[in-house]
């Protein structure tokens, strides 16, 4: 039996961090044994509202590949494709606009929150309105039928199916695959701020890339608990950024079990505490960071890596476009 | 000093007939030596409101290029191309959403009105909202500078050269060129019917593929002057679709003004003047349908035709995508 497929996927508009390696990253490392997997770098969705940035967008493709290296996803295993390499995305984005109407778009709650929040009011552009459509062609042009997602994303997962089930309906087939999501079990990581979610734009992040100094000023600036002034002071531990940290990356869960009730006594200061989340955190980058270096050092070999992944894709893609064009009878020439 | 190009094409969705001829197929035939003429069969747009019939598109993708052989285009001096087979329009037209925003293309008059008069209401699909950008592409894609189009098009070519102004100040290049209109001083024809336009869904049209007996039938159930019923009744001229006719086809002008003179007078029965009309187009329609009849027996030939003219387009189109990607730093592997 032919295995399932996996597609995830980043938008290159800067370098990742710890919250896509517990969210994502970690999963994906693994699902590259499980599956066959793809991973797609989505640099003409990053442009759709970074267009008037293509330099931004083009360096963060190369930094966004060095952290897949960096954290073991492996190009004998995954495939890594860049989106705008892959003509027939487009193609089949197109077709699909077609079978979706617009205030169909327009309902979509994810987009209605993004429009929402970025504030593009009544000026929202056809391109981002039509992501969905976009991203529906980007999961079945590789015919991918696992998509680990996070619970937000599920109305994704649901306009790509509809448009699958109303393709396969018109023209009579069943060519193209649903898609089930594989939803994270994994809770988000918080910013270094506390925030609910850590976010490269929200200035709270630590990246995969952060130098060791860097590290340490970060995880010094963490949030703990702002009524734990002294030392003997008891603190809480729930909502602290550091104990939720060592909760994932400590691998000494007994250790930080006597941590917390000490903290919640008194008489463990932020600064010991910080300290060990330094050494855990420094332990479990380094290696990552040793990687990256490793494999910026050649980024001619890391450019091979994406050329080839987009060379295969390009001819799974093909292949799927053959079948499209096929049950549309636009296959004048076969 | 390169050739300026011109773009026209029809979509694919009934043969062509004598009103494409006079508004449109006539002007081709002559701006083939003036210009590099492309003619593009649109059976992507055909689809975007026939999705659900892709045989009629596919069947009649053959029958409008057997109408463009049989009136002279020739494949020497015409590059014909079908849209579904240049991904690269799919690619630009991707691109080109971006830079537009879903009020603007609400806003476009044309589309308004086949909203409107196709009842869409607001189950208005994405792609057909788009189809403007989709043009755009059509026409920037192999670079066309001269758009031959009736004046309920202009809103068409104003959308494009706005794209194209938008994309070349965004990615500061000048690679896009703006087309101009070339606006058809042609009267429209009537339909049979003595309705304002011919059209092929209206059942009012003469097709360049109608038969001598087709012709007799439609010719004699023409609309003329419904007060003119006994041969001695004095007759109206204007309005009158037998003699608009004759104003275009007959090549005898002072027996048409003669005919109009005593038809104003009376003595002469419509069925007389009928059959001079039938005559007339006879005369005009037999090389015509000749043609096609000979062109349609090697079918094998026309399709090799389209192909080797997709097959350029293909080229040219890469050529423009390569300068897209350029400026939008997307051309990683060059």
């Amino acid at each position: 039996m032919k295995k399932k497929v996996v597609l995830t996927g980043d938008r290159p508009t800067g370098p990742l961090h710890l919250g896509h390696y517990v969210g994502s990253l970690a999963n994906r490392v693994y699902l590259q044994d499980v599956y066959k997997q793809y991973v797609l770098i989505a640099d003409m969705q990053a442009l759709t509202d970074n267009y008037e940035h293509p330099d931004k967008v083009r360096q963060n493709v190369l930094e966004v590949v060095l952290d897949y290296l960096a954290v073991g996803l492996d190009p004998k295993k995954t495939t890594f494709f860049i989106q705008s390499q892959i003509p027939q995305i487009a193609e089949l984005a197109v077709i699909y606009l077609n079978l979706v109407t617009i205030n169909r778009l327009r309902r979509n709650p994810t987009v209605k929150n993004e429009i929402a929040q970025k504030g593009y009011g009544e000026n929202v552009t056809a391109g981002f309105l039509m992501y969905p459509v976009h991203q529906a062609a980007d999961i079945t042009i590789v015919k991918g039928s696992v998509i680990p997602v996070g619970a937000d994303q599920l109305p994704m997962i649901e306009q790509t199916n509809e448009i699958v089930r109303s393709f396969n309906h018109i023209y009579h087939t069943d060519i193209l695959v649903e898609s089930e999501p594989l939803i994270s079990s994994t809770p988000r990581l918080p910013g270094i701020d506390g925030g609910e979610k850590m976010g490269k734009s929200l200035g709270n992040a630590i990246f995969l890339s952060d130098s060791s100094d860097v590290i340490v000023k970060k995880v010094m600036s963490m949030y703990t608990d702002p009524n734990h002034v002294h030392v003997n002071d008891p603190g809480k531990v729930e909502g602290n950024v550091v104990f939720t940290y060592l909760d994932i990356f400590d691998q000494n869960k007994d250790e930080v079990q006597e941590l917390k009730e000490q903290y919640q006594r008194g008489g463990l200061g932020d600064v010991k505490l910080k300290k060990r989340l330094i050494e855990v955190l420094e332990s479990f980058l380094l290696p990552i960071r040793l990687r990256r270096e490793e494999f910026a050092k050649d980024k001619a070999e890391v450019m091979k890596i994406l050329f080839d992944g987009s060379a295969q894709t390009v001819q799974v893609a093909s292949e799927t476009m053959r079948e499209v064009h096929a049950v549309m009878k636009l296959d004048y020439f076969d």
